[in-house]
C-alpha cells in the first residue's frame, strides 16, 4: 500500500476533502476571522497514551481531535481547522486508517472544523500528532498567568472518572460504563468555554485539566504567583467513582488526569453570571509574597501541594530520566 | 526529567519564547495578514527518515523545520509560525533537546518565524512532527492541478545530490562534501518562491521535489491530466554527482528524492521574466486525451513514466503492505 492509496481512502472517508492534495492546505481569510488565531499541537503515542487493545481506531481518531479541541476551549477559541500527522506501523492497514478517519471526521463535523491535510508515513509504533487552530473570540487575555487575589476557582465537571476508567480497563472490568467511557471518549468543553467567553469582563486564567486537577491548580499558583485554596468537598465527583474506588478515589480526583474539564480563575461577580448547574466553584485565589502553592482543605485535614510534593506526585511521560 | 524542566530548557534556548506556556499559542491578526493562511505538517521518524548516527541533533532540528518551509515555498507562502511536537525515547536527554532546538531556532530566526509551542512526550523512538503556516502573498492559485498545455516546466536547482549524499553516508564516505551536505541540510527555496510570486500573472502549478523529481513530474501529469515532456539533458545535475555515481547517477536524479527544489509549470512569457541562472527550463506541458504520463527524452533514448512504472519505482514509506 502506497501513500497515494492511503490518501485516496482518507479523501473518500472525510466529509470535505477539498483541503487535501497539495503540499499545503489554504485557509481563506474569512474562515480565520480578523482577531488572530490560537494554535496548539498534541501527540498521542501508542503504548504511552493509548493501547490499541483497549480503544477502537474510531474512538482513537475522535479522541486525538478532541484532546486538541480541549486546548482550544481552554483559550476560549472557536475551532477552525486541524492538520493530522499519522505514522503507521506495519501491523496497521487501510481498515485502521479508514476507521481512524471516521472518528476524526465525526469529531470535526460536530464543530464544522476543516481537515486541512497533514502527513502520512511509516513507523515502528502508531504515532498521532494533531495541530489545531481556532479563532480569537474575546478581547481579553486567557492565560494561566492571570489568576489574581480574590478570584474564585471554578471547574466544569467531574474529576477522576477518566483515570478510574483507565484502571478498570487495565483490569478488564467494563463497568461502571460511565467511568470507562470517560477514559475512552473525551468531551472538549467548547460550549462551556463559549459561555465563559460571553460572561467575561476582563482578563482571566483558564486551562484544561488534561494533566490532572492538582497539576492545573499547581500551574495556576506557580505561573500567577498566588496561593490557590481549594475545598475538596466542593469538587464535582461522580457517585460511580466514589463507589468503585472508595479506598483512594481522592487520589484519582486530584492526580488522575485526562478529565479534560476546564479550570478557571475569575472575579466573583463574573462567576455570579454563570449557570451554577454547569460551573462549580471549588476554591479561591489568595495573594502571597513567597512560595506560591495549592492548599487543599478536606474535612478536618489540610494539606499543601508545593514544589516538592508536586514533583513527587505529578505524571512523568519520560520515565525516570 | 519532567516536561516542565524540558520546557524551561526550550524557553532558554529559543530567541523568542513569548508564545510558549499556555495550552495554546496566540498569533496576532497582524502577523497572519489578511489574505488567508497556508498550512502544512510533516513528520520525521527515527530510522525511517533519519538515523541519529548520521545527523547531529542541531542539523536534525534545522532539517525538521526546513522540510516544512519547503512545502510553504511550494505554495508561494511567506512563513509565519511553526508548532513542534517532539517525542523522546529514553536514550535521548536534555542535551539532545537543547541542540535540537538550537537548530530549530536558527532555521526559524532566518525567516523571522514564530515558534508557537507544541508538545513534548515520551516514546520508543524519536518522533518529530512540525506544523508550519504561512501568509498568502499572491492572488493566484498555486496547485499541482494547474499545469496546462504549452506551459514550460521549470526547476530551481540540482537533483540527485541528496540521495547521492545519503548513499555516501550509509557507506561511511564523507566526500564529496557537497553531496553529504545536500542530504544533511535542507535549503527551502523561499527566496526563489518569492521571485516566482513576483513574476506570476495567473494561476500556475508548483510543488517541491521532496519525494523525487520523477514523483513531482508524475503528480503534475496525473493531477492536471496532461503529459509532461522532459529533456533529461536540461535537468540541473552537479558535476560531483556525475563523477561519484557515473554508473547510475540518472537514477538518483529522477528517483532519489529529498532535493527540496521547486518544480513548476507556467506560461513561457512568465518564465521569460525569470533569471535563467536561478531557474532552469527542463521541459514542457502537452495536453492529452487519455492516460496522462511523463515522457523523458535522454539522447536517443525515450522512456515513459506511467502508472505502472511509477508504482514500481516510487518510494514506499510503509514497506510492502
Amino acid at each position: 500500500m502506497k501513500e497515494i492509496e492511503y490518501i485516496k481512502i482518507i479523501k473518500e472517508t472525510i466529509s470535505d476533502s477539498s483541503y487535501i492534495g497539495d503540499d499545503c492546505a489554504f485557509l481563506d481569510a474569512k474562515l480565520l476571522g480578523d482577531k488572530g488565531l490560537f494554535v496548539t499541537q498534541d501527540s498521542l503515542v501508542e503504548d504511552i497514551h493509548f493501547n490499541l487493545s483497549t480503544i477502537s481506531p474510531c474512538q482513537l481518531g475522535e479522541k486525538a481531535i478532541n484532546v486538541n479541541l480541549s486546548d482550544l476551549a481552554a483559550a476560549c477559541a472557536e475551532p477552525v481547522f486541524v492538520t493530522i500527522s499519522l505514522s503507521l506501523p506495519h501491523y496497521l492497514d487501510i481498515d485502521f486508517v479508514k476507521q481512524f478517519y471516521l472518528g476524526v471526521n465525526s469529531a470535526c463535523e460536530k464543530y464544522g472544523i476543516k481537515i486541512a491535510g497533514g502527513d502520512l508515513t511509516g513507523s515502528d509504533k502508531l504515532f498521532i500528532s494533531i495541530c489545531a487552530a481556532g479563532k480569537k473570540m474575546i478581547p481579553y487575555s486567557v492565560s494561566r498567568r492571570n489568576a489574581k487575589d480574590k478570584d474564585v476557582v471554578v471547574t466544569t465537571g467531574f474529576h477522576g472518572d477518566s483515570a478510574g476508567g483507565l484502571r478498570l480497563i487495565l483490569n478488564n472490568i467494563s463497568k461502571p460504563q460511565s467511568l470507562v467511557n470517560a477514559h475512552l471518549s473525551v468531551q472538549p468543553q467548547i460550549e462551556k468555554s463559549m459561555l465563559i467567553a460571553n460572561a467575561a469582563e476582563n482578563d482571566f486564567a483558564m486551562m484544561d485539566t488534561s494533566d490532572g486537577l492538582a497539576d492545573a491548580l499547581f500551574k495556576f499558583s506557580q505561573e500567577s504567583n498566588v496561593n490557590i485554596n481549594v475545598d475538596f468537598e466542593s469538587i464535582p465527583i461522580s457517585r460511580e467513582l466514589k463507589e468503585t474506588f472508595f479506598d483512594d478515589y481522592k487520589n484519582l480526583v486530584l492526580w488522575g488526569g485526562e478529565d479534560y474539564q476546564l479550570l478557571f480563575c475569575l472575579s466573583e461577580n463574573v462567576y455570579e453570571k454563570l449557570d451554577k448547574n454547569k460551573f462549580f466553584k471549588i476554591g479561591n485565589v489568595v495573594q502571597t509574597d513567597s512560595n506560591p502553592c495549592v492548599k487543599i482543605k478536606d474535612n478536618n485535614q489540610n494539606y499543601v501541594i508545593d514544589k516538592d510534593m508536586f514533583s513527587k506526585k505529578s505524571f512523568n511521560h519520560f520515565g525516570e530520566k
